[in-house]
């Protein structure tokens, strides 16, 4: 019961600072994605597709968690992209108060903000980080029955992608049974199939950011 | 600070149940193995196929740890094993003292206890639950980043299974990184490289699970 106590308090403190995410994030004009995923279903590996496609057209800025390691920041910073590495030093998911500190320490001037959570399909779901909208990436060989399985991810989803179907013919996973079981969990979540290695269905996807990024100038 | 508190608290705790658990197993001579690994990387298919190679010659229970449902037990009941699901309602990791609820439902007449728990890379980790030997299972498809990525958890196993290597001719999978890798953060671990689709490398797997029992049985 104690338990239960403490992590409420927990979760009010990170809902105040994730509100403060979004004002900042308001007054300069910023559209913030948090890419949440298990480990290896490509998030690093889309985000850097996703800045090639829009970097020309955006300004970009990009917050990495992770538990020790830097080496998914350095990727995205080979790109030219201002980068900030949070490590987590163990543990299992990004908070709001994270993501604040590591806003001071890079540049808001620009149209879109990346973060790109722990590897992590349970705990990262229940930390609001300010985020505009969630993107929750299941990959094909993770298998079809991770929807259900992990309901609390999959129903904070603005998007679910459906990563790697370049591998679609070598392992049995029912598409068809993927997106029922996310339209009962989560209705509102559009679910694109990509693969990041043949860049199938990125157009989808790169229309859509840019779909949110406008439609968030509009207010 | 406070949090740190607690944190150490629910560590204590957790470490007294699970030297209940082991103190129960010894007396009943039963061997335990706790599986561990990211949503997807096979860990219920690793099981059922070890039971379908063990269940002749030893007897064999089942523990299953996931946030709701119970896909997976339905998969191991039907081998006709005594299983017991344990829904963590969204927790993310089984800790000592659901194993030892757990336990009070279950067959103990048997030889070998599995437990495979909540499918997370980070997490389960912490959380001793008092088996024996701690079995942690990556697959090709995740990437060969993934050991110095998460290396709290690869340093709590006693064996790295790698698993889906009949998909390493369809990606980038540098083996003898991961194992190079393994060996600097968790210099004991023993690495099977395994593919629950082709059986490769099972039987190097029962071996050592064999020996592990017989060497159990010997104290």
């Amino acid at each position: 019961m104690k338990r239960v106590v403490v992590e409420r308090k927990i979760l009010e403190r990170n809902e105040s600072s994730a509100q403060k995410i979004r004002t900042i994030l308001k007054n300069q004009s910023v559209f913030a994605l948090n890419f949440m995923s298990s480990p290896g279903a490509g998030k690093t590996t889309i985000i850097e597709e996703t800045i090639r496609m829009l970097k020309d057209n955006y300004g970009i800025s990009f917050i990495d968690g992770d538990l020790e390691t830097d080496r998914d920041a350095e990727r995205i910073k080979a790109l030219g992209i201002d980068t900030v590495q949070i490590n987590t030093s163990g543990a299992c998911h990004l908070d709001a108060d994270m993501v604040l500190r590591a806003m001071e320490k890079i540049s808001l001037d620009c149209d879109l903000l990346i973060i790109e959570n722990v590897g992590n399909l349970v705990c990262p779901a229940t930390f609001d980080v300010g985020a505009d909208k969630n993107v929750v990436i299941l990959s094909v060989p993770e298998g079809d029955d991770k929807v259900k399985k992990y309901p609390v991810m999959f129903n904070v989803a603005d998007t679910i992608l459906i990563n790697k179907t370049d591998l679609l013919g070598f392992m049995d996973f029912d598409m068809s049974k993927v997106k029922k079981e996310a339209k009962q969990i989560n209705p509102k979540a559009e679910v694109i199939e990509l693969s990041a290695k043949t860049m199938s269905g990125f157009d989808k996807w790169i229309s859509l950011i840019e779909r949110w990024i406008s439609e968030a100038n509009q207010y």
